[in-house]
């Protein structure tokens, strides 16, 4: 199996999957809540993992998935080929908003980053990218970010992270979002790498992500040369919740020189 | 000249300005700063506003235009028929995304709202109302909004608003953000009335909006039963920048008295 037919096959589930979920506002949705009340989850993040997994399951035995809603492998290390799924990321905008949320997924061997997808589901736009081949929204390839400076950058980075938090020293991303030109938040850590790599946006970040939020979205952030990382400037874990930075190449280490402080 | 047939203008005339919006990516787009140097401004939102304004007054010369890019006329009462136009709300998204961005226009006739119409350019989505006849996204009616208690709430508001800031009370604004579900921030105030309107989103607050960002949507949010005022609860003044904040019937009311905290 090469990994050009593991990318025809993937492209395929993915807009079967996409087609799935459209229709599903067809009939009422049920909504439940996860770790606290704002987390929440549906039916059809389940249902759609579920669909994931069998066919991956059927077609690809040896492989193993690391998917959102846990009906997916117990992944504890990285070796050989992991698909690393979110159904739904951004469920909050599916409930609220029926938009605003993508099908995110990576294909990892070994622990590294082969193939990316962020599927946005409700405009019919596939962000998609093979390592080392260059990234592509829909059929039109992604060019290389160019430098800009943090004064004309506009920043995805939700309210949450301005207000104190235990994570990181907030004063200091007050002083961020008064020296960039904008800030942006949209709910889904996947749609938020996309705009990245298509140059929407200039960075985005988070305090708390994880390995399905991001595994598809840094494969193709990396292939437009977007730099991705914890907040330590390390590669972000894939194992468990971690830290989060993707930005423009000088912005990224301008922005974690100068801005973050890390709590703790 | 009855309403009805200004409504089929209006319509007309916005799609018209936004195909040349759309074709307007094929050409290079120059870009100025105005006021500070992240308030921008191109060749396109002038194009736009000068094409509305000559096109108006060929066929309605006792109207007058109050438009964002200062083509128009120079209105110090609201008697008679006014356009309130923005070209192009958004127009940092416009630049920086190529999406993201609305036409905004509201028709009023002695200071009151008529006609309101929010036209997604690159979505080809218009939200429109006539006042007493209900609210649409193009061909489908909007319905009524219920209430939603601040808990289920997402609620559209710009990071800068949680720092520190000479309009309100910075603190209340992040115990605001802290017991709701979720903040978003789109950058087009036209485009987050639509989403109140639509009920994407349950509340959008600015401290300093422009007549022309929110004229058109009001009209389309009153027909849905939501709630506009400034921050102190009265109409918003649409001589002159004011505060703004629209939401579902309940919230808007515990908002303004529970957590915002006007200064000086």
């Amino acid at each position: 199996m090469t990994l050009g037919s593991i990318d025809r096959y993937a492209k395929s589930l993915i807009k079967e999957a996409g087609h799935k979920i459209r229709v599903s506002f067809f009939n009422t949705i049920e909504i439940d809540s996860k770790a606290d009340a704002n987390d929440l989850v549906t039916n059809i993040d389940r249902e759609v993992e579920q669909f994931f997994i069998s066919r991956i399951k059927r077609d690809f035995p040896e492989h193993r998935i690391l998917g959102e809603e846990g009906f997916g492998d117990d992944i504890q290390a990285l070796d050989g080929i992991i698909w690393m799924l979110d159904p739904i990321d951004g469920t909050m905008n599916f409930i609220h908003q029926k938009r605003n949320f993508a099908i995110s997924l990576g294909i990892y061997v070994d622990g590294v980053g082969m193939l990316g997808y962020i599927y946005d589901v409700m405009l019919d736009d596939l962000y998609h990218a093979t390592k080392g081949e260059g990234a592509y929204f829909n059929d039109e390839r992604l060019p290389k970010l160019e430098i800009t400076p943090l004064t004309d950058a506009i920043i995805g980075i939700n309210a949450s992270w301005v207000a104190p938090n235990r994570y990181i020293n907030n004063e200091k991303i007050i002083e961020l979002i008064r020296r960039c030109r904008g800030t942006r938040s949209y709910g889904s850590a996947a749609m938020e790498l996309a705009y990245v790599s298509s140059g929407r946006l200039d960075a985005y970040m988070s305090m708390r992500l994880s390995p399905w939020d991001i595994a598809g979205g840094i494969i193709i952030a990396q292939e437009v040369g977007a730099v991705a990382t914890n907040m330590k400037g390390e590669t972000p874990g894939l194992l468990g919740q971690d830290t989060f930075i993707v930005a423009r190449p000088g912005l990224h280490k301008d922005i974690l020189t100068n801005y973050i402080r890390l709590k703790g």
